[in-house]
């Protein structure tokens, strides 16, 4: 087994025992316990996940529909356990992002010039 | 900063010095060496892109599309350079694929109940 795997793990313990894993961790029980906020972060969820389907497949987004979306955008934001959670969420995000893109350096130096040539 | 980013630059540089990174780098250098290897690789990545994108929009790949993809595949795994390439890349991909599951692997955690309530 390669390094590159042992090196994972020990990121993977890293992210488990970070102080923004913790939080995360912390808002997202806290949501869980409180079944309206639960409930409400479900139907965000869900709602969220249609239209980024119908997004993808190029489906129209209804006027009713994108009505009831920024009724339930403003319903979360109004609930400080799902906003506290939302915002969490977020920069955890935003770190797995910023994780993606420094351990991917070396393919894209490496195919960053092929993309070049094609452009030429 | 976390000692998460840490972690990421260290595995960044594993993976930099991976014999798997060095072999996928030397088979690349290889590709762009040779003219019509580079020429070829480069119409048959063109065209993946071109099929992925109809594919995810939608939009249906005429019988033509289909006929040239699949000679061009052919073309592809007669070039003893290319396909050198593309199993060393084939190899790299399920690497990253590893990485990502296991460095993601707290936050599938942490979801994981929550979708398992949603199909409640
Ligand atoms: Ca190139
Ligand atoms: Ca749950």
């Amino acid at each position: 087994m390669s390094n590159m795997y042992d090196l994972a793990y020990s990121l993977e313990k890293g992210l488990r025992e970070s102080e923004e894993f913790l939080t995360l961790k912390k808002c997202y029980d806290e949501v869980n316990a409180n079944p309206e906020a639960q409930a409400l972060f479900a139907s965000f969820r869900d709602l969220q996940l249609s239209l980024q389907q119908k997004q993808m497949t190029g489906e129209e987004v209804s006027p009713e529909e994108m009505e009831k979306a920024q009724k339930m955008f403003q319903d979360v934001q109004a609930n400080a356990i799902i906003s506290n959670l939302m915002n969490t969420e977020q920069r955890m995000s935003m770190i797995i992002n910023d994780i993606n893109r420094i351990i991917t350096k070396p393919l894209e130096e490496l195919y960053g010039p092929m993309v070049e040539q094609e452009e030429e």
